[in-house]
């Protein structure tokens, strides 16, 4: 196998840990997930999910996601970004004032099924709805809001096993008619360079290589070799999450999304521009490793970057 | 920047747990070190680093190294390593019957001293009589007993900061003048995809790149990602630990060494040959994690490969 290569020259981040990676903790206040909000945009991130509009007694934690909106500062460039689950909280959130949407479905039937009890079909038409809710809403800028679509499963479902790229593509394809950004996540930790790369030799064969995002997890270890590898394919865009928190499950020391600082330490070596300061960055690490009262799963956060020295001793 | 790759059709793999893994761990007996052993024969591995001949006052996990190598089973095309720090331990090693010895050297003078009171030319000098004492021996098939070089803080040094790769490289042309096979060690966890770059174009420069082998540590969760770079650069040897054991701290969940459960299910799925059965491996993931007491760094040996399904629920 022989490939030729190309690294991105910038970056642009979603950052999600306000609302993937709190979402499966212990509720935390509205005002002290705006902090960790301003402390996210204090180390440069300019594009944050700040919460989900989805029913607060499904998901405790992400209550208040109006005040969240609401409250927050907005600098110049800020994208304040929300999911929503259906069509009632994406007019939730347009009307709390959001820049953009972001909306799931599944590449897995069963996945889609368990997750939001419809069928892909089901789900595609919902995005349709609101995308056309969010084309009537007003952007800061006072165009259309934008929708981003997540695809989950996209490397594979925990239920079926493989889901071939060719039909994630197709997906996609549908979704891309719409008019949604499109941006495919590793669910559960399937993903691999390799997969990473077939997915992307099939989104090029389709044509649907424009602005291609990754949301990756790190499950079983490999998200920031995957991200490596959709770096070299010129992949330009990531959802990842301070601390490393996110909705896998944490025992035994296993990541979550891939960790903002993780990513920021990747391309700052690789001198790859992201706009993100990764010592301010390792200040937010703190922040939310205190709130939610644990060691986070981000080395990077515990051991700094690589040009840390050690302390001389005596 | 961009380069053309290619991947190597197999990876030769040193398993270093039963040394490198278990010496920071509080000592396990004689006979469970060599049931970890067999078990990481029965998965396949043909290369093990089976103890260290060192001081047992120092490292009281290593206490009993010539019985380990004296009680293991020597299968077909086994390799039994030991470490050695010294001409002493290296004579022990030899009596002992041990196939391959492995010494250290640090690229960082200031770790060199502090890890072995030598400068960096004397530990040469000591790496030369090692190498003749070996060649004084006698290996299992009647020939000289080989002798690897790792080169510790290869990626830079947590004193000194960054160690240039023309620096390593020169430090590598002497070793391989003395006729030893070199590894190339990222101690703290300072090496990154593009400092692993940065280092093989080095080592092509000097024509330094038969046989290259690397040991990576995960201090900071891109152990993972260092060997998928150095693979699709053709490099082929790579030193591991089940359970992704070893020599770092491992406060905060950091990885030690670079896991074989995770390097395998990487070259798995990438059709890379490594002689060596995920599943199998998994169970000698189990033992070592068992005889060590806790949690394993590794989030394969928690989540077991890609391909695992969810249980169904009803």
């Amino acid at each position: 196998m022989s490939f030729a290569r190309s690294l991105p020259a910038s970056v642009s981040i979603r950052e999600v840990g306000p609302r993937d990676g709190l979402q499966p903790e212990a509720p935390v206040s509205v005002e002290q997930r705006i902090a960790v909000i301003e402390s996210l945009q204090a180390a440069g991130l300019r594009r944050v999910e700040v919460a989900a509009f989805v029913s607060p007694k499904a998901v405790p934690a992400m209550a208040g996601a109006a005040e969240v909106v609401a409250g927050v500062a907005r600098p110049d460039g800020f994208t304040c970004v929300a999911l929503v689950p259906n069509l009632r909280g994406a007019q939730m959130a347009l009307d709390a004032g959001v820049d953009e949407l972001t909306v799931t479905i599944s590449a897995s039937a069963v996945y889609n099924e368990r997750n939001v009890k419809m069928s892909i079909d089901e789900s595609v038409t919902v995005i349709g709805e609101i995308v056309a809710a969010a084309r009537a809403g007003e952007a800061g800028d006072g165009g259309a809001v934008p929708v981003d679509a997540v695809i989950s499963c996209a490397f594979g479902s925990p239920y079926e096993g493989e889901i071939a790229p060719a039909e994630v593509v197709a997906l996609a394809a549908r979704l891309a008619d719409l008019g949604t950004r499109l941006t495919y996540a590793d669910t559960t930790g399937m993903a691999t360079p390799r997969r990473i790369d077939d997915l992307l030799d099939a989104l090029e064969q389709a044509g649907l290589t424009a602005d291609v995002g990754f949301h990756l997890h790190d499950t079983r270890g490999v998200a920031l070799a995957n991200a490596y590898a959709a770096l070299e394919r010129g992949v330009a865009r990531f959802d990842t999450s301070i601390g490393g928190l996110g909705g896998s499950p944490f025992a035994h020391g296993a990541g979550g999304n891939l960790a903002t600082e993780g990513l920021v330490h990747l391309l700052d070596d690789l001198a790859i521009e992201s706009g993100v300061d990764l010592v301010a960055l390792l200040e937010s690490a703190d922040l939310i490793a205190e709130l939610v009262g644990r060691d986070l799963p981000s080395p990077i956060a515990h051991h700094g970057p690589r040009t840390r020295l050690a302390e001389p001793t005596t």
